[in-house]
């Protein structure tokens, strides 16, 4: 076994690695300028963890050093650089309430959309909820789909926000953030399906047992006029006669319908 | 036509009527102690509106005065007591972002246990986000569920926060808050269902055809153990192999395969 890295202590908050650890949480800009995020708190770093991932670093409080869960982390990436921070300071940057004081800095790598779609994709077209973002990222991770695609307007998947809703969903599956609708509708060689309020095809009417793509719109405005023009558009029956679902719901409702149908 | 009100200006933030509507927006336990609550913006109000309701007294900011929409909700209730306030002291009590600036203070009569429960229920054991707690409300509406029962524990249904992500499905179905769980089972005489992750029987494979109570737990602890006692316990088959569904999800997945029997 590797010997652990010694912790190194910070004590300013003019140390640049912990300004630039407060740049990622507060703004969406230094993310994606820097192509990294921070993951706060235990529960999404253990899922890091468990989907056999290494951080860039990690940064815990003096009083979590000894806490047994954040030592098991620890003790999973021997070879990771860790700082250790004043109570006070730690206290100073975290967004969260109170916990086991631990975060990671990790890479985002950029991915580009593949040349051809064809398998089973879920494409988030300005979805501008991060809890709705996060929550369908969880739902389809758990349905097995292992794609995801974001338009330029979704809200952006590494914010700590669309990570806590989800979960950790993002290290599971493949997630594609500022696509072109255009290109993503050229590139896709499986049935587009698209949730509408003025669709007449149910969903329980549809074959959903080959590949498919599903493509959940914009929380006030809905599916685009040109992923309408291009999809199958689908029907959920609401026998309370609702106007609409959440997005988020609408999502889990067509994705497990596709898991029951293949179950069978 | 019954003459309109007219328009009483509020022009101090002392007024008392003003500061009834501030304590109901800001505490639950004013919420609770006068059983009203307020509807903040055009979309709440028209949804009120829109199942027939009439709420006790109307405040708008001065600039919304001649805004269409507000005008036609004005136009529907004739009868109904109407404040008008200066643009800065609607902002000063605002809890929502830039809009029609239209707020309605409402009766929200406490409702008792039924003394059976014999038809579709959806019960929320200590669910604790106002976004969770909202969006089963509104998944449930659309699924045709007429009744909720929520537990002391449960985040309370008539706050703006739980208001808004239900989108007005409180005004349609009946909301019974601060039941105690043993009580709700010693009444409940069709099958009680509730998610687990410890479940070995399918959602799939059970019939939901028949009149059914649903327990969705809290979203750190699930169900309790009494509750699961008491219920056939359902999983939700997860080829992704995720630990866990949002508990909004899980809910929508089970109350739209209900629809889905149903229908066939």
């Amino acid at each position: 076994m590797l010997p652990e890295k010694p912790f190194l202590p910070i004590t300013s908050r003019d140390n640049p690695r912990l300004k630039h650890l407060r740049g990622l949480l507060e703004h969406a800009s230094v993310r994606r300028k820097s192509s990294q995020t921070v993951l706060e708190g235990i529960h999404l770093l253990d899922a890091y963890q468990r989907a056999g991932k290494i951080p860039d670093s990690i940064f815990i409080a003096e009083s979590a050093q000894t806490h047994p869960e954040a030592n098991d982390l620890l003790d999973a990436w021997p070879s990771v650089a860790r700082f250790i921070l004043p109570d006070a300071l730690y206290k100073e940057m975290r967004t969260l309430g109170q916990g086991i004081d631990i975060m990671a800095l990790i890479d985002t790598a950029f991915v580009a959309l593949p040349e051809q779609l064809n398998t089973d994709v879920l494409i988030l077209e300005d979805v501008q909820d991060a809890g709705n973002v996060g929550t369908l990222l969880r739902t389809a991770a758990a349905a097995g789909i292992k794609q995801v695609i974001c338009t330029k307007g979704t809200a952006l998947v590494w914010s700590p926000r669309v990570l806590r809703a989800g979960m950790g969903a993002q290290f599971g599956i493949q997630v594609i953030e500022h696509a072109d609708i255009k290109e993503i509708l050229e590139r896709l060689t499986i049935p587009l399906h698209a949730t509408s309020s003025h669709a007449n095809q149910s969903l329980y009417a549809l074959n959903l047992k080959t590949p498919i793509a599903w493509l959940m719109g914009n929380e006030g405005q809905g599916a685009s006029q040109i992923a309408l023009e291009n999809a199958i558009s689908v029907s959920i029956p609401q026998p309370g006669g609702q106007e609409s679902l959440n997005v988020a719901v609408a999502g889990a409702v067509c994705m497990f319908e596709m898991v029951r149908q293949r179950l069978i």
